[in-house]
C-alpha cells in the first residue's frame, strides 16, 4: 500500500489547476431541477446524498475519482477491516466497524477472535438490558430502575447523548421507550450534583464508562455518585455497571453490579456503536432497537466499500470536503440537520471530525505542508436561520455547508397552520436555503444583496429511525476516515489532548515548575 | 462623528506593519508570572479579564489604542446610548443598554421616554411573576403553575435559554427556584409535541415571543400549543403570556393573560435583559434575581465607557478580536467556558457574535475589502478538552480562546478524590490548558509535539451569579459592538435571513417559479 502526502501525488497538481474555475463556480445559471434530480448517490435503507449544489462538475469529479484512486482510499479502508495496524502512533488495530458486522476477514488476536468478542459482549449486556428493563434485575432496595445514568466524557459521553436525544422520540412513539438516560460528563461538581438530585436514586442505575479506567473526570464523577449512593443507605455496588476494557483497573470488579468489555481497538469517540453506546441505548429503548441501529450502521460500512465516487457517498462527501479545504479554501463547515433530534449530532460530529483529522503530522509523524480537518459546528435548523446563518448568508468568508433532513417527523404529532404541517414548513425551509446559499440574489441595496456561491449538500431520508441514525453516523465515521486517508494521517489517536492533562497533574500535585501555570492557578483561586 | 472603512485609517497600516512578528510572537519565553499578574482588566463586580496569552505588548495595544481612538469608539457607544439611529439598515435606535439602567441622555421618541417605558414594563411583568409565583395567577382550573415555556426563536430563544441554564443550579442552592423553564423552538413538529407532552398543561403557562408577532414558526408552535390546551380542556386565554412589540398583532390581544412590551429598539439577540429574558427569568427565579442580572449588566455598560484600552476590558477584547481576525488572519474563536451552568452560553454568543458582525457592506451600504465577524463555537471545559481540543492544540490553524472560569461552584456540592476537590480539578484543568495551548511543548516524537503559540484571555470570577452572568453577558454585547464599530459596520439589522424566508414562502404558496427549488421540495416529500 502506498502511503504518500497529499501534495505529492499527481491529482494534487491537477485540482490545483482546477481551484480558481472552482471559486467561480456558477451556482446559480447551472443549479437547475436537472441537476438536482441527477446529482444524488443512494446511501443505505432509504437514506440519499444530494451533492447538486456542490462545487463539482465532471472534471472535478474525474480528478476527485483520480485522487480517490491514487491515495488507494478503498484499499486502505479493506486493509483497516482486516486488521491492519491503521493507528500507527498507538500501534492499535481500527475495528469499530467490527462491532456492527463482519465485511473483511477474521480478525484474531492474541489467540482471540475479535468479531466473536465483540458479539459476545453485544449479547451479554442486551440480556442483561432485557432483564433490567424487565424488573429482574433491580436496585438494592429492590426496586424496578426507572433512570439510567452515563458517566462518561468525550467519547463515552458525546456519542451516546447524541444517539439517546436522536431517538428518545422515535421510542416514545413506538413504544420502545422504557427507562429514562441521563448523562454526567463534567469534572465541574455541579454538573454530576444538578443530575444525582433530581433523581431518585434507588431506581437509578448508573453506567461507568471509562476505555483505561484512568480518566480523572470520569472516576471523581463515580466518587461522586457513590457518595450520594451511600448517604442514602443504598448499596454502590447494586447501582453501577461498568463499560471498560479487560485490562483497566475496572475490569472484574466485585464493586460493579455488571462489566462490559470493549478493547484498544475501539477508539472513544468510535465508540458509539460498542458497549459504550450499547448499554444506555438498550437500557432506554431495547435491544432490538439497538440491533436496528447496528445494522443500518453495517449496510452503510459495506456501501462505502465501493470504489466509484459517484456511487459511494461516503467517499464523495469526503473527497468533496478535501476539495472544498485545501483547493478552495474553506477552513470551517456547518452541520446543520433539520431536526430537532439531532440537536447534538453536531457535537458529536465536531468530537469525530476535530479530533480524528486535527493534526499537523502525517501518519509516520512526518512533517506536512497543507492544512488538515476543518472547523466543525452547527445548531439545527430551522434555530440556526434565526441565529449565524446571517454570516453563512452575508458574511465574508464561505463556510461549506451539510444539510440533512427527512420526509417525516418522528412522533407524528403535527397541527396545520396557514395550509401547511409544521414538517412540511420544516422541510420548505430546508429546500429554501440550500437554493438561496448556492444562488444568491441581486438587490440594488447592497445590504440585502446576497453573493451566493455558498456550497452545500443534503442528506436525506423518510424519518430517523434507528437504522436510519446508524447508517448516518457510519457515513460519518466512514467519510472523516477517507478524509485521514487522503491526507496520509493516523486519524486515530489524540495526543493532542496529553499535554493539558500533564499540566493538570502538576498544579494539582502543588508543584508545576511554571511561573506562568503557578500564577494562574492563584487568580483561579486553586490552593493546593 | 467619523465612520470610516477599517483600511482607510492610519492605524490599519501601522498594525500591518506589526502583524509578520505578531505571527511569530514569543509565548514561551514572554509568558511568566509577572505578565499573568499584570495583564488584567478589572470588569464589573469580582471579573477580570486577562490577556496574558494574548499577541499583545506594548507596540501592539499603542497601535490598537490608537485604532480605538481614530474610529471613534467610545464616541460613537456614547452616540447609541443618547439614542443616535445606530441601526442604519432599518433606521432604528438601539436601546438594550438602556434596559438595565441609563448611562447617556434621557431618550425620547415619539413624545415616549423610552427609559420609563422600559421601567415601567420590567415593572409589571416583576408583579406579574411575584403574583404568578406565589399562586395568586392561576391556571385556568385553578391550579397554581409550576412550568413555564418560552415559545420563540433566535434571540427569543437563545439568550433567555442560555441564562437559565446558567443561573438555575445557583438559584436552587439559594432557594430562588419556584417554576421550572422549557423552551419551544423549532418548527419540527417533535420540538414542541416532547415538552408539551411531558407536562402537565393545567400547571403549565406559555409565554409567547416575538417582537414583530410574524414568526413563523413562532406562530406555528402558538397553535400547537393552543390545541393541546383546548384538548385538555384547558382555556388557552389563561395559559398563555405574551411578549411582543406594542404595534403587533398579539399587543393587547384578549386571547392572552397579560402581554409585556418591547420596541423595535430592542435586537432579538440582544433582548435578554428585556421582557424576553425577563418574564421567564423572573418567573423561575424571582423578580429579584433578574434585578441582580440587570444591575450587573448595567455596571458592564458602565465600565465599557473608559477610553484607556488597558482599562476597558470589552473594548480590549474587542480591538484584540480584531487584530487576531484582520492581521494574524485566524478565521473562528473557541468561547471555552470551564462552567457546566454556561453549557449554552457558546451557542448564544454564536448568534450575538456571528448575526452581529457576519456582515459584507459596512454601515452605508458600500463595499468593504477586508474581513470582518468570525466563526463563533464551543462547548463547555473540560468536556471539550476530551473532544475537538486535538485539532485547537495539533491541527494546521491557529485559533484563538476565550477561556471563562470562577473560583467557586454553584451548588457547593463537591467530594474529595486523590487530595482534591472536583472543583480544583476543574480549575487546575483550565490553567493548565492556557499554559499548554501558548507555550506547547517540544518533542523528538513529532506526533507528540505541541507547536504552542495558541493565543487565549480568560475571564474569572468569584461565582457564576446573577450579577456576574449579567456582566458576562454585556462584556460581550459590547465587545461585539465595538468590533462593529472598528469594521464600520451595522452590528444590529440580519437582512441575511430574509431571502430565505420569501423562499419558503414560495415554496409553501406551491409557487417557487425556481426548478431547483422545486426539485428539493420534491425530494424532501413536499407535497402542496
Amino acid at each position: 500500500m502506498n502511503y504518500t502526502n497529499l501534495d505529492k501525488i499527481a491529482a494534487w497538481t491537477k485540482l490545483q489547476s482546477l481551484a480558481p474555475a472552482g471559486k467561480n463556480f456558477n451556482f446559480a445559471s447551472l443549479l437547475d431541477a436537472e441537476r438536482v434530480k441527477s446529482c444524488t448517490v443512494p446511501m443505505a435503507g432509504s437514506l440519499v446524498y444530494n451533492w447538486a449544489a456542490k462545487v463539482a462538475d465532471e472534471p472535478i469529479l474525474a480528478a476527485l475519482q483520480a485522487l480517490a484512486d491514487e491515495q488507494e482510499l478503498i484499499g486502505k479502508y479493506r486493509l483497516l477491516l482486516d486488521g491492519e495496524v491503521m493507528n500507527t502512533g498507538e500501534k492499535r488495530m481500527v475495528l469499530h466497524h467490527l462491532l456492527r458486522g463482519q465485511s473483511g476477514n477474521n480478525v484474531v488476536y492474541e489467540g482471540k477472535d475479535l468479531g466473536e468478542f465483540y458479539k459476545k459482549e453485544l449479547d451479554r449486556f442486551s440480556v442483561f438490558a432485557e432483564l433490567l428493563r424487565a424488573g429482574k434485575i433491580k436496585g438494592s432496595t429492590g426496586k424496578a430502575f426507572k433512570n439510567a445514568v452515563q458517566i462518561g466524557i468525550g467519547g463515552s459521553d458525546l456519542g451516546p447523548r447524541a444517539m439517546y436525544i436522536a431517538l428518545d422520540n422515535w421510542a416514545v412513539k413506538n413504544g420502545r421507550k422504557k427507562i429514562n438516560a441521563y448523562f454526567i460528563s463534567n469534572v465541574d461538581p455541579d454538573d454530576p450534583s444538578a443530575i444525582v438530585s433530581s433523581l431518585d436514586l434507588s431506581e437509578t442505575v448508573f453506567i461507568l464508562v471509562s476505555k483505561s479506567g484512568t480518566t480523572q473526570e470520569t472516576l471523581s464523577n463515580e466518587l461522586f455518585v457513590k457518595d450520594k449512593l451511600s448517604r442514602a443507605s443504598l448499596d454502590p455496588g447494586k447501582h453501577i455497571v461498568a463499560v471498560t476494557s479487560e485490562t483497566s483497573p475496572l475490569a472484574r470488579n466485585p464493586a460493579y453490579l455488571d462489566s462490559f468489555y470493549i478493547d484498544d481497538f475501539i477508539g472513544g469517540r468510535y465508540s458509539s456503536t460498542s458497549a459504550v453506546g450499547g448499554v444506555i441505548l438498550s437500557l432506554a429503548f431495547g435491544p432490538d432497537v439497538f440491533a436496528e441501529f447496528l445494522a443500518g450502521a453495517h449496510e452503510a460500512d459495506k456501501n462505502a466499500l465501493e470504489k466509484d465516487i459517484r456511487k459511494n457517498a461516503a467517499l464523495l462527501d469526503a473527497l468533496l470536503g478535501v476539495w472544498e479545504r485545501n483547493f478552495l479554501g474553506y477552513p470551517s463547515t456547518a452541520v446543520l440537520p433539520y431536526s430537532q433530534a439531532l440537536s447534538r449530532f453536531p457535537a458529536h460530529l465536531q468530537q469525530l471530525d476535530m479530533e480524528s483529522n486535527g493534526k499537523r503530522v502525517n501518519r509516520e509523524g512526518g512533517e506536512i505542508s497543507y492544512v488538515t480537518g476543518p472547523v466543525v459546528f452547527g445548531e439545527p435548523g430551522t434555530n440556526g436561520q434565526h441565529s449565524f446563518y446571517q454570516l453563512l448568508h452575508q458574511g465574508t468568508d464561505i463556510i461549506p455547508l451539510q444539510f440533512v433532513g427527512f420526509e417525516d417527523s418522528q412522533r407524528d404529532d403535527d397541527v396545520t397552520v396557514d395550509g401547511s404541517v409544521s414538517q412540511t414548513k420544516l422541510k420548505a425551509n430546508l429546500a429554501a436555503q440550500i437554493v438561496a446559499f448556492a444562488k444568491g440574489k441581486d438587490d440594488a441595496d447592497k445590504n440585502k444583496f446576497f453573493p451566493g456561491g455558498r456550497p452545500s449538500s443534503l442528506i436525506h431520508g423518510k424519518q430517523l429511525c434507528p437504522a436510519a441514525l446508524g447508517s448516518l453516523l457510519a457515513h460519518f465515521e466512514n467519510k472523516v476516515m477517507f478524509q485521514g486517508f487522503v491526507w496520509n494521517l493516523n486519524s486515530f489517536d489524540q495526543e493532542g489532548v496529553q499535554l493539558g492533562k500533564i499540566l493538570t497533574k502538576k498544579v494539582l500535585s502543588g508543584n508545576s515548575g511554571d511561573g506562568a501555570l503557578d500564577a494562574y492557578s492563584a487568580l483561579l483561586g486553586i490552593k493546593i
